[in-house]
């Protein structure tokens, strides 16, 4: 092979601080590497359930926890393509460019899609999820908890009641935060919680996630043109009755799943995982300050996932990338209509405060010298 | 882990004759446990251009070579909401069980579906589709080259003038030949050209790629609701803008595709595979003869990547596979309504004819013995 991804013998040696897909350690990519036996093997349907039941704690929920063939964005179309009938109306709050796609989605799909978006940077708050929805009545509610562009959490705990109030399903998609931040899907009510992998999980792409309630489903028997790759209802079918999937799924990653899932919640424990998170996002905030940066998120919503930062120093943010490149380490620039106005900083997956730490001293340098 | 995959540290330790997913060489597996730069990224471009040049040359054409996160029946999805208005009517031929589900595909996405199959180990023939493109106009044809069911391969250098001549455009589902025999994209002017990777690449599942031609991009764009996930006209634009996809790909299955389409190019060399693939169903082929087995398959239409065999000895086959496993290999049983009536062994991806040989020596004696 020509020489890509840097090193031809040991793949990419860049340490990832990237809102992924994230840096991936060494044991989980060992696990993956395995041989396996087919997906419609005992092996097999031992490890899917495995992974299922791990999501469900993970997720504090009894839903049941299905698994995709696709990227995150995958699981938002089947959203849209289960849920809402052709005469009913959707809401899509966006709060940034993940929350512009899912409403694209509805609209892509012939949904009747209403977006209710609010100033990049700022959080859908209660007063405005209350008044949004006090205009019309919707049937399905979609929105993000934690938007990577603008590097927004929105206060999902809060937000969950007010929009079940409504009569709603809710839909939410939780890429960028899914096992770093903590979200009780049953206590929430949440119909639908998604993400994919390469994200919090810390796995290599090309698996994505969800529980789905019993409302959901019911609510899935009723919608006409659900066609079949994202099926809800035969994806559960074959869930329950075989632990497996209807179409062939991506078995090293699911493999991955299941190691990183006993990790999660058998070695690190979920508390000290979000804590750990919690700790990454107030260390970068501090950052920001002592650098006289500015956050991009309105203050009291700013993710503990990923910092986006904005270029308030009119910093060459190209070549400060490319800078930090230089010394291992990869951050990106804004996404979309972001782009020079903030850069971001990913601090999911399996980074520790020491990590940051050492990374951040190499980026106060670069700015040093750039400013 | 509890131990999974029956050996705990090393993953299964059986070599799979199946139709798919199939036994992964060592190599591979190697290649994608190498860590990754993100999918927005110089290193991963490059490798996704490679991978996209190297179907190119597999699958003889100028087309441009797409990669999708998702199995061979997401682009199955792809194509019916890609190419079908609401208003034109669809053909399906199927001769087993993966072409029922494509035409199941179609009535599922709201799509004016015809099918028109045939005795299940008969395959499509020249007369049998001039005849069904008789009795209608129809837009689009989707057909199977090597049915995984029913082990048929149906014969697409001469189905193809047949189908082009009507004026509609065509479909080719690959999944279980592609890699393994000869299939010329341009000259038979197939519009799309799928497969997924788990079979005759010999990688692990969680990747699907499909060659596309101009009239299908242009078809699409008068084609509504094709959803967002699935667009083929945002796959194409962004693949040839930056040999990316839109959505987040299996970063380490196109790490493996890579590294093994130049393997399959530069090393084993086109011809020499498609040879090898032949020798492998012959041997298959005189092997049933030599057991007093019979093939499924009608005579002159056997697939030469997973032979499917009558039980004409009334086998307990769950028995026989169960047996075989303790020898460390896998066969499967028959597919669907196929199953105990017949059997299928794959030789498909990286199987040399010793290995088959070795297989096939264990499976006499133990047919011998349940005889």
């Amino acid at each position: 092979m020509t020489d890509i991804h840097f090193n031809k013998e040991k793949g990419s040696q860049l340490k990832l601080f990237t809102p992924g897909p994230v840096h991936v350690p060494e044991r989980v990519l060992k696990e993956m590497a395995k041989p396996n036996d087919t997906h419609r093997s005992k092996p097999y349907s031992e490890m899917h359930q495995m992974a299922a039941e791990g999501l469900q704690k993970l997720l504090y929920t009894n839903n049941e926890c299905l698994i995709f063939t696709s990227s995150a964005t995958g699981i938002m179309e089947a959203c849209v393509r289960n849920l809402i009938k052709d005469d009913e109306k959707a809401l899509f709050f966006s709060i940034g460019a993940f929350g512009d796609r899912w409403y694209e989605i509805g609209v892509r799909n012939g949904k009747i899609s209403v977006k209710q978006g609010v100033e990049w940077g700022k959080a859908i708050t209660p007063e405005v999820a209350q008044e949004a929805l006090s205009k019309d009545k919707y049937s399905v509610v979609l929105i993000q908890t934690n938007e990577t562009s603008t590097g927004v959490y929105n206060p999902i705990d809060e937000l969950a009641p007010i929009i079940k109030d409504s009569g709603a399903l809710m839909c939410v998609d939780a890429t960028s935060s899914m096992a770093g931040v903590k979200l009780e899907v049953d206590k929430s009510d949440i119909d639908i919680c998604l993400a994919s992998v390469q994200k919090c999980f810390a796995l290599p792409p090309g698996l994505a996630v969800c529980s789905v309630s019993d409302a959901a489903i019911e609510k899935a028997e009723q919608v006409k043109n659900r066609g079949l790759y994202f099926d809800l209802i035969a994806l559960k079918k074959r869930h329950v009755a075989k632990h497996q999937t209807p179409t062939t799924p991506p078995i090293p990653q699911i493999r991955g799943l299941t190691a990183q899932l006993e990790y999660i919640l058998n070695e690190e424990g979920l508390e000290k995982r979000f804590e750990r998170h919690e700790k990454l996002g107030k260390r970068t905030r501090t950052w920001v300050q002592e650098n006289n940066l500015e956050m991009f998120p309105e203050k009291g919503y700013e993710s503990n996932t990923v910092s986006t930062i904005k270029n308030s120093l009119d910093l060459d943010i190209p070549k400060m990338v490319s800078m930090l490149l230089d010394k291992g380490y990869r951050i990106v620039n804004g996404y979309g209509q972001l782009v020079n106005k903030t850069f971001r900083i990913g601090h999911m997956g399996e980074i520790q405060l020491k990590d940051l730490e050492e990374m951040l001293n190499d980026l106060t340098d670069i700015i040093n010298e750039l400013k």
